[in-house]
């Protein structure tokens, strides 16, 4: 296990706007990454910048991500491309007593670095850690992946090494001239969570919803 | 207004992979942009591709954005460099009887252009469009913006002119052969909503929450 501090200074980690919202602090990185599930992977191609959503999950100091080998994005993130991988989490409307100083409650992460792709005798580990993230216990009710189905998967994993990280929790910030504004102010929560469960349409009728997805949270 | 129906083809908006998750239907764009709240804003630098989350509002066949003329990402983004603009809505974890065909239930749109500054004179139309878009009604309730903060914005506009859409809402698709495994299978939704509101700390007593906020949906 590789344990990674603070960043190193970078051009395009150093937040110049707003630096309070700035934070060097690797905890705070990895709250944002493990409240998420989707980040978008932006990266040059021949045919210009894709910007693809892609479920991930956060293994001590990398990220893993998993696709098809028979994507040609996939495949043209494994070819040492560099990537920028985007995490953002929404929490709340700030509603001021302007349109100006009105914004939303947010933490986000942005990391820089060159995806690898997982050698085969590391995939399996790094694919119980996807499932254990996002879906935890499930794994051992689940059969083994096949060998057909190994061989179909591309884990490509990218280091935390260079990343930045804003954090926009604060109460409406309205100048003094405006808190006599005849209007409400205040904040609007955003709440996600997980509704109840479906069962699939071809469910035997035999099989309990399991105990540990009320253990889940979103 | 300019009317955009399906999308020409271009060989970056064709999906080679799961055809069925793709849509080219113009009303299934409009749909997942007006669900999200925040895109994620991909474009190139001297310094690397970065991709900034960005609160948007889709008006007509354009995206909104706004930022600080401060803030020299805003700067890049307005002086013609081309941007890949995604937007992701999570719906759901799709719990099938393998890891392997295990998912999410998701819509996604992908938007390439140019960026471009929407005029001083046009500007205070698109701000209001912004407004109505992310907090309905409220836009009567505001002092209409000073010069200053005008002075200080900067409003882009991206034409919704060379886009992809995927739509991924399936249920488990198992194979045949899982479909006796001894596991429940199924879809876990997720919900997003609003919570309770929560006053400013330095709220004046006398302002109730007003009423338009409880037709507010996210």
């Amino acid at each position: 296990v590789v344990t990674v501090t603070n960043p190193p200074k970078s051009p395009r980690t150093e937040l110049r706007r707003l630096p309070d919202k700035a934070s060097a602090d690797l905890a705070d990185l990895h709250a944002v990454l493990d409240a998420g599930r989707v980040a978008h992977v932006a990266f040059a191609t021949d045919e210009g910048i894709f910007n693809i959503p892609v479920a991930y999950a956060r293994d001590g100091d990398r990220l893993l991500i998993h696709g098809s080998t028979g994507s040609r994005l996939f495949r043209t993130l494994a070819s040492g491309t560099t990537a920028t991988v985007s995490v953002t989490l929404l929490h709340g409307l700030v509603l001021a007593r302007s349109a100006f100083e009105s914004s939303m409650q947010y933490r986000s992460a942005m990391v820089f670095g060159s995806p690898s792709l997982v050698s085969e005798d590391q995939m399996l580990t790094a694919l119980r850690a996807m499932v254990d993230t996002w879906m935890p216990s499930r794994w051992d009710d689940l059969r083994p992946p096949t060998k057909r189905e190994l061989a179909a998967t591309m884990v490509l994993e990218l280091p935390l090494l260079e990343w930045s990280v804003k954090l926009s929790m604060r109460d409406p910030e309205d100048p003094p001239e405006d808190l006599d504004e005849p209007v409400w102010a205040g904040v609007l929560p955003i709440e996600r969570r997980y509704g109840n469960p479906i069962p699939a349409p071809d469910l035997r009728d035999d099989h309990e919803v399991p105990r540990y997805l009320g253990d889940w949270s979103i």
